[in-house]
């Protein structure tokens, strides 16, 4: 016990170096660094009227296009075709699947037709479930250790924007818990969460599925299905929140329409002061410059539209960032 | 952030005297306090090929009949009777709706019968869906700062386990985070699992329904459904934890049957040191005493077979507590 205390407050000393230094290295001091700072002081403050306890200081992050690209395509969806070709080599009758030869094609307006995107789920049926949640990690974390990026020929997970993660080194440095709120996989996040962004599995909320309780002579197990498919993305994203986290953030971080739900629920008709920021892709040579016709996901439309009314800050990538990546591409 | 620092340290300080004070002093130094206190020293202990690193130090709790009684019924089920019983004085007709009548009989074999307990889950609907996230909030402070347990003629809330809330204490200055995995709602006990428990809303596990997403001209609601329910009892435990938590306990406290899975998925085939435990209702005079044939729930037969095999420890709660409530009730 002496030595975990010594431990806190060896933590406690270096979270008060990291708040010491000037936050934020990687951000031009233009208008949304000056609006995270002044938050952030803000709330902080004790004896302030906008000071809000630390247990409610919970900042929302999505995750592709907020965190790391969602170019040429989200990266779980990469892991997946990835993974599908695998499988296709060890059983060729695959193919025969219409679907499968779409995703082989790359044809993701098949994929994503009908209401349900039924061949997206078909994919992620065969690439997503069936297996125990330990086989789907140990999967996830090959493919990681692995795969490249087709353009900045990176692993995918070296990929994450400096400028961001200096934003979840310094909320959590001023008290705050820090969550992924994204469309993304639940499971396929907290393969690497920790690791890549120094957040913990529980707070990482993402679409899920239900898994089966099995107690195997080898051990317990959950085996991973296609039951009660959740998909945190827009109008989900509030109510993965509020399932997950239960309580309102202060601070919200996205980069598309699939986040104005998550922005509106943090800032409007909060009883707390609150802060929401949109990362605008305007940087074609450093990173990718999209919002209204992107290839893959990420339209930003409504939320852009909305940003001025609701007090939401835009960053202007190409302009308010000095580095992009946290380990600058050998492009 | 000086202040947040100071505060930091603060409370360093304060973890540090309540270990270096005797833990668990409402516990008899029989062997359920023996292994609890064994296994958080072994778990701590940096060097030794026992420690478990502070993030990997999930704790897990059932809630009726582990922190707090579930007799004459569970509290959850005595709020829904509460709520209906008003619901009737407003809107009489509803007393035609034949699950309404049993409930308010009190035929609970009624509302229990089915292969999904249709009269369970219709006294569900009338009482925890239609309206919002806000609303319904509202109704469960009110009814715990009104209602009072027959037995014991206190609120609800007071009637928490002292020994368990010091297992609480003990772990949490030992590193340990403490999560709620119950099979009450989740939206129903993070009303008041921090004030009561100290556990924040994030941290509490339990049954939910998917509620639904609105911007109103007053501002985003949530708005309780029943769909996609998801119990979180039994077999469905362990797929609460991996859902919500996402990674495996180390420690597992429970009572009942309900409890058998999480037991296990806790305790068997764990690649780090774990620890089970059973509180056994065995106190007539200052409790409740039941296992095999309970008046309500908290059935333990299985889990209680199987707690030698598998090195569980079980709580004699007449012989191994001192005192019971938190507030030792005047009956």
């Amino acid at each position: 016990m002496r030595k975990l205390l010594i431990t806190t407050l060896a933590l406690s000393a270096v979270a008060s170096l990291v708040t010491a230094a000037e936050p934020l290295p990687s951000w031009n001091d233009s208008a949304p660094k000056k609006a995270i700072i002044e938050f952030v002081e803000k709330v902080t403050e004790e004896g302030s009227p906008d000071f809000v306890p630390p247990e409610e200081r919970i900042a929302v992050f999505d995750n592709d296009g907020t965190l790391w690209p969602e170019n040429p395509v989200p990266f779980q969806l990469a892991y997946a075709l990835d993974t599908l070709k695998k499988d296709v080599e060890k059983k060729p009758e695959l193919k025969k699947e219409p679907m499968v030869a779409a995703a082989l094609e790359g044809d993701f307006e098949k994929l994503l037709a009908g209401p349900h995107h039924e061949g997206l789920l078909k994919i992620l049926a065969l690439t997503h479930a069936g297996m125990t949640t330990t086989e789907f990690d140990q999967s996830v974390k090959d493919w990681f250790a692995t795969a490249e990026h087709p353009r900045f020929k990176q692993h995918y997970d070296q990929l994450t924007y400096q400028p961001m993660q200096e934003v979840l080194a310094y909320l959590r440095a001023n008290g705050f818990k820090t969550f992924i709120v994204s469309g993304g996989g639940a499971d396929f996040m907290r393969v690497w969460s920790e690791r890549v962004y120094g957040i913990v599995p529980q707070q990482v909320v993402g679409s899920n599925t239900r898994t089966k309780y099995e107690l195997r002579p080898s051990g317990p197990v959950l085996i991973k299905t296609m039951d009660q498919l959740f998909v945190d993305d827009k109008a989900g994203k509030p109510v993965g929140i509020h399932e997950f986290i239960g309580r309102r953030p202060i601070a919200c971080f996205g980069n598309s329409d699939g986040d104005k739900e998550m922005l509106e629920y943090t800032t409007i008709d909060n009883s707390r002061p609150s802060f929401g920021l949109i990362v605008h892709h305007t940087d074609a040579v450093r990173e990718y410059a999209y919002d209204a016709h992107p290839k893959s996901s990420g339209k930003l439309v409504k939320a852009l539209k909305e940003a001025p009314k609701r007090g939401w800050s835009v960053v202007d990538m190409k302009n308010d960032w000095k580095q992009v990546f946290s380990t600058p591409p050998a492009e």
